[in-house]
């Protein structure tokens, strides 16, 4: 039994600090995810387990929400525009990001990276494989806790997360989903606080 | 020999309104596209023809840019960070959208259309099929002359085009690519002035 299938309702469980998980989640289960230490992103995926293809889109949702950003309420659509997860809880000041790729090791090559350095997409590839899983294609994430702030000219920057130690998102599964999370290792750019940390989690 | 190959350099072609084309460029090779009515939206793609899940990635593009929309000079990265087109050239006011899904069947039905209706992603598959290619899913596009105007608070609208009659972008291929265009049906919301209409480009 996978790391990612052990996972007892209402346990809190520990993502270490620039690693994944991917979670299976029945429709109206609720992810509660903690920023334990208050600045680490974390990117997300909602994938539906009968047809990895179907997949959380954050150019769908905000066509839905008609938002760059999602309030407690709103819902992800899928690529088939359908809804997936709902954040039906923010305790943070509801700063996260749909706009911004994950981080792959090109990213860190471009940032001048000598040698190897964990990245998102390959903590997403690496999660599903606990699964048994595989995709192609990488979707654009949902970055929980990330501070892309958008100036009125259309600029964009990456900046530190605005959230607290202990602050904590619910995500409602609308259907059966693979939600995949990954505690961003980006330490190159202010975007994670400098320091990659552990978050927790909890499925009830 | 199908549309998409018979181009000759620098033939003016004409893409009916609601529909698409696929094009081969070559790396060097500029497209240029007219909005030849002034308002008409055209959702593109591009791919890298020796793999099409290298593709033309908002999400990419965005975190290279720093911007949420391109200015001339600006190139377009793939899933893979490489630059894939530029803008090299626009002389409409620069007003594209990056953040939006293309238009698709079940799009039409939540927007209360009954029957059939044609949409930007089943020009794209219907363009490869052209070139007797297939993909399996579809990128996040790249809007052309689509206003999405985004406020200080987040929220984005759909409005009606800023761009001219005759007003144009030329796209120079970075690498060699497959650029899909679709003239966009939508004439349920104003986002195309309500009117689909014929656009014209050609190659050089």
């Amino acid at each position: 039994m996978t790391a990612a299938t052990s996972i007892h309702p209402g346990t809190l469980t520990r993502l270490p600090a620039r690693r994944g998980v991917a979670i299976r989640l029945s429709r109206g289960q609720t992810l509660k995810l903690i920023n334990t230490h208050g600045q680490q992103v974390v990117d997300t995926w909602a994938f539906n387990p009968a047809d990895l293809s179907e997949t959380m889109s954050m150019e769908h949702s905000r066509a839905f929400w008609l938002k760059l950003n999602p309030s407690a309420g709103d819902s992800f659509l899928t690529n088939k525009r359908q809804p997936i997860i709902t954040l039906v809880e923010d305790t943070s000041p509801g700063v996260h990001d749909t706009l911004i790729a994950a981080c792959d090791p090109t990213r860190y090559v471009h940032l001048g990276v000598v040698g190897h350095h964990d990245s998102c997409n390959e903590n997403l590839f690496h999660a599903l494989e606990t699964l048994g899983l595989t995709i192609r294609d990488t979707p654009s994430p949902l970055n929980l806790f990330m501070n892309v702030p958008v100036r009125q000219d259309g600029r964009i920057e990456f900046a530190a997360p605005v959230s607290e130690p202990g602050q904590y998102v619910c995500l409602r599964a609308e259907m059966d989903a693979i939600v995949v999370l990954s505690a961003c290792p980006q330490d190159i750019t202010a975007v994670n606080g400098m320091q990659p940390q552990d978050v927790h989690y909890s499925v009830f």
